[in-house]
């Protein structure tokens, strides 16, 4: 029997029923009073989400084209910024401004580490730079970087900070204006727990005079173009937008307030802690720092002589539930498992037994239940060691 | 009670049971056979639909985002083009060549005019130049432009031809190799009738060459990017794909290769037909030039005393079938009827049944029945005057 493979990768995340079942209803004419009210309520969602009062808009598109919109808005070809690269979406956004020619100073970490606001001011200080681009949670590694403390030098230094939030808005606290972040994007398949194809990007004024100013060439991403269409008495699209994703994400947006942003925060706390107990229990390392904050992804270090790639194959084949390995230089070294969206606590104990399972398999020595034990714990408890 | 409101505008279209089911679905996770086989199966139909031996690519944006891709993958800042103008699309194709600061030559025509192939080549011939951006359907006024004339202009010349095929393909006979066109752009939300969110790509291997010399910078819309994932023994995508709706999109496909593409082509041409005898049995005056081509949108011209913009929001309001405005210099003087798509005969005389109606409730003299009968006669003869 064909059944569906049960996601524990950091992204597409579960999807409720709600949700299939919006994007499976009729469309909603993307002109006119009911997909203005639908986008009008979206945008406010993600407005709360994000904790801004700036602007957010979403275009059709994976989180990847948010973060293009973000370098081809603020800045124009030469613009000095600097990418702190600790793993492969901080490799991304320097790709991103590598091809729209700006002049790209990054800070290369180890993958796993976290990046320190102090490199940050340092490499600013170095030279007249436009912004810093960053990721808050490196969905490669799990690690989520402080850019709280990263705003601080942005501020002080009067240099832009644009922030790839895709695997963390919703997963753990996030807040925009109070961090003075001048870009934020994510996504619709992260926390929210709706299918991929919408990217949203929160907007500060310090950004749109930024925007003013950009000579990169932008059409399909131009913010301008969007921000005009929403301000219209109707809201609309500038051009025609994926209309059953935002019903499917209209809906993913009413049961995440249904438990309301702190519950949800600590449901993905808790789970997380959960994880991490449970796979110490086995035996098995942890991977990154920081992990006390690394609430979305949690990433593992294979064990000796098990291949981190054949792990992640054979629980997938074995047990139909799909993890994520390791990128880059992590590869085979490493395997993650997600836990930002829809899920309970059923979910993660259904996969550590999986993973308990396919390690003995393996011929790694697991104390079956041991895993499982651990991550009930910390559940019960309602609160852990981190 | 609530409705789902009926669209007969030019996008998107009546969407089938089968592709909701499909978008409302477990997702098919986008790294592994599965996603594989589906992204293989979609771009081989597509590839048969546009009629070429070479590749297709399939982006998450709306149309807009396919032309912006042509634009930065074959031109470098300078560039000549030329960019005959004959309505809203031809502008929106001119507008991001501009934005990608290429040398924009527009070719300007009363909307509603036919581009005329002598007058392209004349434009290519004023000075060096590089391509060629037009509309084969221009969605604004119905008009089906003669690309196979301009494709002998182009190749003739040694030129790059890139066409807007968003409205025309699967509605009307395309040939992309056999025309010359090096670059073909559509979108799901049209002839196939999936959701928006969709934009497919065709591209010649003269088109390729130009993608290698080109500097304008783009990374979501870089060609190379998909083109190296879909080459991997595993097809998949290099930024997670809006995987629910390539669910409905194969599921569209499947729907319209039942039929296959000479039954459907001449299904939308004898609804064409039909829209056309019925406007005229009605006393109306149908609007732009090679209306025998037209089968994808029929324009037709607001009677004496009635604003086409009133007329459409009063068929909307009173019988929940939605039709689209005219657009720029056409607003309030034409209003448009999609017919391209899931339509069957009886969405036809439908959709006339209740323009009858609203017609005569706005005082123009209405021979009640008239244009269902003209209609009708189309239909069952199979054939028609054109």
């Amino acid at each position: 029997m064909d059944r569906p493979e049960i996601l524990m990768a950091p992204g597409p995340t579960p999807v409720p029923p709600e949700v299939f079942l919006a994007q499976g209803s009729p469309l909603v004419y993307h002109r006119g009073p009911g997909y203005g009210a639908l986008l009008r309520g979206v945008t406010e969602d993600l407005r709360r989400l994000f904790r801004t009062e700036g602007d957010v808009l979403v275009f059709t598109s994976s989180g990847t084209g948010g973060l293009e919109s973000a370098v081809a808005n603020l800045f124009s070809p030469g613009d000095r910024v600097v990418v702190p690269v600790a793993g492969y979406f901080g490799e991304r956004f320097a790709g991103i401004a590598r091809a729209y020619r700006l002049d790209v100073r990054t800070i290369d970490y180890e993958w796993g580490r976290e990046v320190r606001a102090e490199d940050v001011a340092e490499a600013v200080a170095e030279a007249p730079t436009k912004g810093v681009l960053v990721q808050h949670s490196e969905t490669s590694t799990g690690v989520v970087h402080d850019v709280e403390a990263i705003g601080r030098v942005t501020r002080e230094a009067g240099v832009l900070l644009a922030v790839d939030a895709v695997s963390s808005l919703g997963a753990v606290p996030f807040e925009a204006d109070a961090w003075g972040i001048d870009v934020a994007v994510s996504g619709s398949q992260k926390a929210l727990s709706a299918t991929p194809g919408l990217a949203f990007v929160a907007i500060s004024e310090r950004a749109w005079d930024a925007h003013r100013e950009a000579t990169s060439p932008r059409f399909y991403f131009d913010w301008s173009l969007y921000k005009e269409s929403y301000d219209l008495p109707n809201p609309e699209n500038p051009f025609t937008p994926a209309i059953s994703l935002m019903q499917g994400l209209a809906a993913a947006l009413r049961l995440y307030y249904q438990d309301g942003v702190e519950a949800v925060l600590e449901r993905h706390r808790l789970l997380s802690s959960a994880v991490k107990e449970g796979i110490r229990a086995l035996g098995l390392d942890l991977f990154g720092e920081g992990l006390e904050r690394a609430w979305a992804v949690t990433s593992v270090r294979a064990p000796d002589g098990i291949d981190g790639n054949q792990l992640v194959a054979r629980v997938r084949a074995d047990h139909g539930i799909i993890l994520a390995p390791g990128q880059g230089p992590l590869k085979g070294k490493v395997f993650r498992i997600g836990h930002l969206g829809y899920y309970q606590p059923t979910d993660i104990l259904r996969c550590l037994a999986a993973l308990e399972m396919t390690l003995a398999d393996m011929g790694f020595p697991v104390k079956r239940g041991s895993g499982v034990a651990a991550a009930q714990e910390v559940l019960s408890a309602g609160a852990s060691p981190g």
